[in-house]
């Protein structure tokens, strides 16, 4: 689908013309990190409509391993091409371009060793979990905030304090902006400060970017990546309600040219992440087929393969097709019971995460009025379940002056879940490596971790006063235990007095061999954290 | 994959020698009806091995359909046609053979319009349900007993005696024998009486089907068609440990042989499903590329696309793959809640029956221990997911002499579950056209129906004393219904007096507008009918 160059062409009149057209490129750096980011900056055409008409690459080698990426027109007469190396060593490059400004233009580099906050990009592990390329696991807790970017600059950085404070380690987020107002009203639009498009809003020109909306956003992408936050970006959505702004009915060629365009601009962020498009279903005239073609599109722009995904509203996309790289899923109802929360799993032999189990919230419409206690529920669920929740809030506060909910234009948090994810953060940081798998699937046991090293029993809504010490899987008599009582909601970790030693299987399961069951309060969002000490 | 005839030399030959060659083909009846079997017998080489060495289609045609199906070997020199015909008139057939004895053999026959018992072959209907070719619903009541036909003549006529007496419309039945015993006990085997292929039992030879094997299972397959019960044939399962009869590590060109012999002889019996394996995952040393080529093996061999399914045991099959045409499911927890019930409706986009949602037993193996209660209560919680449930019981009674269980091997059912499935069943048979579809999914709300038609709410084990009426989705103030509760476990039905009107939409609901509830018993296991009556 991609436009080729016709390379044979241009190599001919590279051999010829070498001599007097080769320049060495004005690279921002000459040295950059592993999973950096190197950037080739060209001055080229001007003139005509660049977007359209010049075509631009780079073909990037270290002797070892060869990429070529795609530059993209900034604008101005700027051309740029930015690659993200993953190997450390000399790097050359070379362009090739439909315009002979920027053909052949030649350059090396220095890729050093990863600064000790650059873990590279994340990638799927151990099939239901993931981590960064160096292998550093990574705990998704996630966070929404649809349009934070279409905001006044001075608000986005108080989104970006907030993120600071909190523990969310990604952000869903939308590249276009949405016309719902501050409380789902039409009546109170909060119009964006920029286009993605020429022309204002209304009547765009689809066959021209606007440069300086790609480069705010890109501003804010890296702002993430300076937090240790990944950027989940939403390619399309259907909060253009009535078309207002035409961007939820772009033909197929305008559809590709803009994700090749953003994919140009952003795949060597380390940090981003792809999500073809939010309740993708709620996009009216787009059939499976779109989105099939869309995510085929990013397979093939983006050098890195980062992570794909696409996010329900009522329909599911079949996530078994091999270009989803994770099932990005809305069923609140399903991360409610470990027991359903654990379904989607087997089904797609991929990581689940929940990333809209519905928000914290005051709102009357009944995906935005859940209260703390559910929405931190439902995380630890699907933590027992093997998945991973999503996090938001719509929290309308008549005295806050601001009039806007973090879900859609960000700024600051008011509820009471995110210092307990925070706590759930911690525990997950603490589990076993492999990340936390069900130990008994499909049988009520509420319990993920991995055999023989540590266990995780949560305990939800059930709020039991104790609890038989018994253990499923991978075990021999004699193996010693210690367990701790966890509070979800209080945030306490309790340790129960005692060294627990398991006999022989009995039936099933493995027991205390001196019978003894562990005192629980009676409370809800209790759960034990069993770990093996021998 | 099929072998191809050398047609145009076939037919070469064909017209040279037509005056000598030509005989009606002996066929059994030259009247039959529409989606009963014609078949052509043909006497030919009986020399070497014909099951390898003969290749023979037949081609019919109505004038307007044109439909090649293959024949087979049934020892003795004897070969057979089959043909199931889906339209009424005047067929006419010409064969086609790699043996000259079997070639250009016609015939016609008349196709007289169905018996009233005859609805054709079941297939999907309404994406999530079932009806027979004439568009009679099929509402799925199965139950499995698996080497049902490995017993004596008896023992066999008794199980269907059984059947004849039950509520069930599908069996779900192996063609293999299992090495299991009566108490899944290898020390208490149940040798059968026949073996697929010739060779008795551990040594066999692949190359030579024993046709009296396939002969008795067909009758069985026709005794159930007689009864109005589908036969879900399961082609493949592991339960050949230790490999002893060889019969669950053929290799691919054995496995392709043995599928399109068993299609050729039985693809014209319409009551036929296609089971492509029970538990796929257990079989040791197969991959999902094998399952996936085992499918298309079928969807190529069977000329009337008979529905085709897989079952799973701990790992599940991606059953969006477009050759599935149905989700066979093995997963008793997800059976055991709507809310779980439903997310593989969504996935899959296509009927959803959970075959296995363990067994009403009395064995100590954990899916073999459901009460009557439990069994009955998964098939409503799947009722009201929009999904269907599956019947079996591994009730071990030491006063028995038969040392048989309804799993295994038939005989007699002496559970609590079957009567009160013949009750479920009448409720099915009573909802409305297209099928129980979940009102409000998603939403903990466990209520089937078609909105604004029928709605019936299944509280399980809520037991709630009562119900405050409300409904969801499809309705208008001043529509009126008549509501009924029912006992699912004690199988009454008993009507409310009055009749509840629906006031405008408040919130996401309709409610009574003299704000009346239902009173219930406070009792598991209760239901809701309601319907309109204006």
């Amino acid at each position: 689908m991609k436009p080729k160059l016709n390379l044979p062409r241009l190599l001919a009149l590279a051999s010829t013309c070498f001599a007097f057209f080769v320049v060495t490129a004005s690279a921002e750096d000459a040295v950059v990190e592993k999973w950096g980011r190197f950037e080739i900056l060209l001055n080229g055409p001007a003139e005509g409509n660049p977007f359209m008409e010049v075509e631009l690459e780079a073909t990037f080698t270290n002797g070892f391993e060869t990429k070529t990426v795609s530059g993209f027109y900034d604008g101005d007469g700027v051309y740029r091409i930015r690659f993200m190396p993953e190997a450390t060593g000399e790097w050359r490059y070379r362009t090739q371009s439909s315009a002979w400004e920027l053909s052949n233009q030649v350059g090396e580099f220095e890729v050093v060793a990863p600064s000790s906050d650059n873990h590279g990009p994340v990638s799927v592990y151990n099939t239901y979990h993931f981590a960064y390329a160096d292998e550093t696991p990574y705990w998704v807790m996630g966070t929404t905030s649809y349009t934070w970017t279409h905001r006044p600059a001075e608000f986005e950085e108080l989104t970006l304090k907030t993120l600071e404070e909190s523990p969310f380690n990604k952000l869903r987020m939308c590249v276009f902006p949405q016309t719902h107002g501050t409380k789902m009203d039409q009546s109170q639009p909060m119009p964006p400060e920029r286009f993605p498009f020429e022309g204002e809003g209304t009547d765009p020109n689809y066959e021209r970017f606007n440069p300086e909306f790609f480069q705010h956003l890109e501003m804010r992408v890296q702002n993430l990546q300076d937090l240790g936050i990944e950027a989940d970006l939403i390619l399309f959505h259907p909060y253009d309600d009535d078309h207002i702004w035409g961007l939820d009915h772009m033909d197929d060629a305008t559809e590709e040219r803009y994700i090749r365009y953003i994919v140009a601009r952003l795949s060597s962020y380390r940090n981003v992440w792809w999500s073809i498009a939010n309740e993708f279903d709620f996009v009216r005239n787009k059939t499976d087929a779109d989105w099939d073609r869309n995510f085929q599109v990013v397979v093939d722009a983006d050098p890195y393969g980062h992570l794909r995904s696409i996010h329900n509203g009522k329909e599911i996309y079949d996530n078994n097709k091999p270009w989803v790289t994770h099932a990005s899923i809305q069923n609140g109802a399903a991360a409610d019971t470990v027991t359903a929360a654990q379904l989607y799993r087997d089904v797609y032999r991929k990581p689940v995460v929940y990333d809209e189990l519905e928000y914290e919230g005051n709102h009357d419409l009944r995906w935005a009025q859940l209260t703390g206690e559910d929405l931190v529920h439902r995380f630890w669920a699907a933590t027992a379940a093997g998945t991973y929740g999503g996090h938001s809030e719509f929290i309308f506060d008549d005295e806050d002056t601001s009039q806007v909910v973090w879900l859609g234009q960000g700024g600051e948090l008011k509820g009471d879940s995110p210092e307990r994810l925070a706590f759930l953060l911690e525990i997950l940081e603490n589990g076993p490596l492999g990340g936390f798998e069900p130990i008994d699937k499909w049988h009520w046991d509420p319990t993920v971790g991995q055999p023989g090293v540590q266990y995780l029993t949560y305990f939800g809504r059930q709020a039991p006063e104790e609890w038989e010490f018994k253990l499923y899987k991978g075990l021999e008599a004699g193996m010693k235990f210690k367990v701790e009582i966890i509070d979800a909601w209080n945030m306490t970790i309790t340790p129960v007095k005692g060294v627990f030693e398991i006999g022989e299987k009995k039936d099933y399961h493995h027991y205390d061999t001196k019978g003894r069951s562990i005192q629980l309060d009676g409370k809800p969002y209790q759960a034990l954290r069993i770990t093996r000490v021998n």
